[in-house]
């Protein structure tokens, strides 16, 4: 019968003769009924600031009425204005009547609409000496500057709030040297992740960093918010890869320190502090980084799980018995699942033929193929054998590991259809994973907020098991302040209480920044504070953010 | 023949039949012909401070005249003494009548047996708020403090220069927790490496990081100088593996950030500045570290080689084909190799037939032995194949994994036999890894300082390949200026022209603080000098090191 239904189907308890277990030859050469998406689908993974720009977006100084423009800093003049463009290529610069202007608003107003700013000038300089020349500039002049990347923040640190000036890192996208040998790329920090592992592609090597955004985010700004993303299990965090980097300080200085080294112990490790600071030290404007080869076998298996509590056990197993080559590890909801098979632009079937209250998309990476499809197929049927999973799939070619991987990649964007969504993004150990997104339901239902009449309409979570990094999305009409009243403080209070992190990956911006508390101690915040001052002693980078006022 | 000899080996070109090769299972069941050492050979692993303090060492301060004892800094009274006796638990201080005590002396001098201060006074806490007593009352008197771990650094940088107070941490040495699921282990920093690493043994992990020292070096002091060691390749830099810190301030401020959370973006990773820091910015007191699990299967392969480019081609291939597997890929040449046949507590043969110019132990660690045994087996052959190396054996079983261990971990033992010894530690680009060996002994030689009856006895290399990372030893009789002359700055300018690193792992401490310039630019060290005086305005903590005065 499986044979027949051309997939790997496992169902237990039900009469399913042994050999169509995951692991059997006969099954694994069987046809999977996945829809072969077209290619455009996954444009959904990097595109998605499109149609939520159409909509208006209020002011954020409007919304945040407790945050105050900084009377230190000067308003943007004509003078300036000539200034600048006297030193930058043309074409550099983008000035607008109002912040409005069409040619603005993308760099005024963040992908999931949630702030905008009045930014009434971006620059895009197009080498590290235009960006020294700005910012000595701006600094000088006391003119605030908002660093942004690809602009897919999800936490309002990557667009002005009153009129700081934009500094884009678009321009600067070069690929500068790349040493087969020993992997280290170095590149512009306005290069898009998703160029970069192309052009890895082609010398056998990978980013070792993947996230959604992929499309649209650069380089420098996964480096200054410390992005963590699907591969962080396996090729670890960005303080480990990132092998130098080149900064220009607010004063115009260049920290040059590209070092393409594995190994350097001179002197205080000066790139770590711009890893995750969110552009408030200075502008990241070249990134050496370590990239890993690329694996000569890839399997991605779809499991369906009755349970949290099964969905541990499975990511157990998963380090016990695939270790090496593990390299995935991504968990969601029943409510993500159908919000994906209901608002994607391509209906995305479900592959498993029911409906499981959590699913689990694991992969391998390594270099020998059978080894891998030997340890995969081995855990998944003693996952099955020991009633832990209740169903899965198993990609057979490239563009099923594609369409398994949307779904799981696709939960953002659906989340986003519905009006407006929530994000938190908290990580914690592991018992708890999913305990949040349980206490936050019975909270709203409690307070009588959820329902298709109601203003909240989900409640979804998803997450990297293998970092204990939950994402947290509340799914609304639009945003409401009651409903934020219902859930903030609420989820950071939630997440120290069980010792977790308020961002495990966001990063602050805006959003968070008056809640660093909850994860960071008073005398850390000092010391923070301190540490601001040493680099940016006037204060005009990325001001109002990261660090409560 | 090969059966008869019991072990695997492999002659380019001699009339070997096809099955003997490496991978053939009839011979992979021989015996191996290693002398099995008893344990105690091991000891050298660990202990290699007894015999070279037997010896007297002149003061640093004596040798190193250019460095002045800093007049901010009171001398310790006896008021100091009675006060510090009265914040601490009993038995927590160590004062001598005079710096060569012999309960001093450990104290006062390093390993190498190189520098020598002239403390008079030993504080050892046994608490985090000890510590910080110490500190705060050290700041407001104006007391200069070394902080010293397990005593095992190679730059001088755990010992005082002149009368700064030893504060060790050999009585903070207790594990605080341990999570099997996320493998996050939180610990005093005084816990010795390998201690650790049998606790974690009994709970089916290791320790992210492995030594020759690790029997005496502590977890605090490998966090201070950011360690390297064995196992950076597969497991990467401590950059990556901390998880948290917990760190007291020269002003006794303790900055509690002992996560255990694999990902935590909020706000300026401030841990990260303390791994390296050289107990420069305050004490570590605790760490919290991510820990691997124990691998279910580890391989060691010793092979020889005709050249350093057959280096190169082996180390390629292992990446190629070992992949996720490869755990280490460390290499010596033939001088070190000598030397450790010589001057080794018990005699340790070769296990290799003949002598080659180069030698590489390789190790893997996976989760199925079947699989690794495969690929280490065909990845052998097809060197063997290629004729990138002559002679190879794998060992059997755990002890002969040992065996084959110490012949390279004892190497750094046996240089120090010879009376005194020249320690470099470079990292580089991997096609000029070994010129540098190549270069220094063709310069030594032209200088006539060569030979038996000559000041120097050798120059050895060894190293991690995988890393970049190469040892440099130059063997003499005794330390002497004209020889020094003839080697520094030259290694050094030699490092920069390479775009190397003076200091890969062993950090700067004394002996390389005049040179971070050939590493770091001029922007980056007056950086250093700025967050030097955010995190220790009195400058107390371990002056006269890590940074140019």
């Amino acid at each position: 019968m499986l044979a027949a239904r051309s997939r790997l189907a496992l169902r237990l308890g039900a009469v399913v003769p042994r050999v169509s277990r995951f692991g059997s030859a006969a099954v694994r050469v069987g046809k999977f009924n996945l829809p072969s998406l077209p290619v455009t689908t996954f444009v959904t993974r990097h595109g998605y600031a499109t149609d939520a720009q159409d909509k208006v977006v209020p002011y954020t100084a409007d919304k945040l009425t407790y945050i105050k423009r900084d009377p230190n800093f000067n308003q943007i003049t004509d003078e300036h204005v000539t200034y600048l463009k006297s030193i930058l290529s043309p074409g550099s610069l983008i000035v607008g009547e109002s912040d409005s202007d069409n040619d603005l608003l993308p760099y005024n107003t963040d992908w999931m609409n949630k702030y905008r700013g009045k930014g009434r000038l971006v620059v895009r300089p197009r080498t590290t000496e235009e960006v020294s020349k700005v910012l000595a500039y701006c600094n000088e002049q006391r003119l605030a500057v908002v660093p942004q990347g690809g602009n897919t923040g999800l936490v309002g640190g990557g667009v002005p709030v009153f009129d700081e000036i934009v500094l884009s890192t678009n321009l600067l996208n070069k690929v500068r040297k790349f040493d087969p040998v020993s992997g280290s790329l170095v590149c512009d920090a306005g290069c898009i992740l998703e160029s970069l592992e192309n052009y890895l592609g082609d010398r056998g090597h990978i980013m070792p960093l993947d996230l959604g955004a992929k499309g649209s985010c650069h380089i420098g700004g996964n480096v200054a918010t410390n992005a963590g993303g699907l591969r962080l299990l396996r090729y670890g965090s960005l303080h480990g890869s990132v092998l130098g980097l080149e900064v220009v300080l607010p004063d115009g200085t260049v920290l040059e320190n590209l070092s393409t080294l594995r190994k350097d112990n001179t002197g205080y490790d000066l790139k770590q502090l711009f890893i995750g600071s969110e552009g408030t030290l200075g502008i990241i404007t070249g990134v050496s980084i370590l990239t890993p080869k690329k694996p000569n076998a890839v399997n991605v298996a779809l499991v369906g799980l009755k349970s949290f509590e099964h969905v541990q056990q499975a990511f157990l197993g998963a380090r016990e018995n695939l270790s090496e080559i593990l390299s995935a590890f991504e968990c969601w909801d029943k409510s993500a699942s159908r919000l994906v098979q209901s608002h994607t632009l391509q209906s995305m079937k479900n592959p498993l033929e029911e409906e499981h209250p959590f699913y689990v998309l694991l992969e391998t990476s390594g270099s020998n193929k059978e080894h891998d499809d030997e340890k995969l197929n081995s855990y998944l049927e003693k996952l099955m054998e020991d009633g832990i999973i209740d169903d899965g799939v198993i990609a057979q070619d490239a563009t099923q590991i594609l369409n398994l991987w949307s779904l799981r990649e696709s939960i953002p964007e659906a989340c986003s259809k519905s009006g407006a969504v929530y994000k938190y993004d908290i990580s914690m150990p592991l018992p708890v994973f999913y305990k949040m997104v349980e206490d936050v339901r019975a909270r709203l239902s409690e307070a009588g907020v959820v329902g298709e009449d109601k203003m909240v309409t989900d409640v979804i979570g998803y997450g990297h098991v293998g970092d204990g990094n939950l994402h947290l999305n509340v799914t609304a009409k639009k945003y409401d302040a009651e409903v934020t009243k219902l859930i903030e403080p609420y989820v950071y209070e939630w997440a120290a209480k069980y010792n977790g992190s308020i961002s495990a990956e966001h990063g602050l911006g805006l959003m968070k920044a008056p809640y660093i508390g909850y994860s960071k101690s008073k005398p850390m915040v000092e010391m923070m504070k301190r540490i601001k001052t040493v680099f940016d002693p006037n204060g005009i980078m990325n001001p109002y953010k990261f660090l409560p006022q």
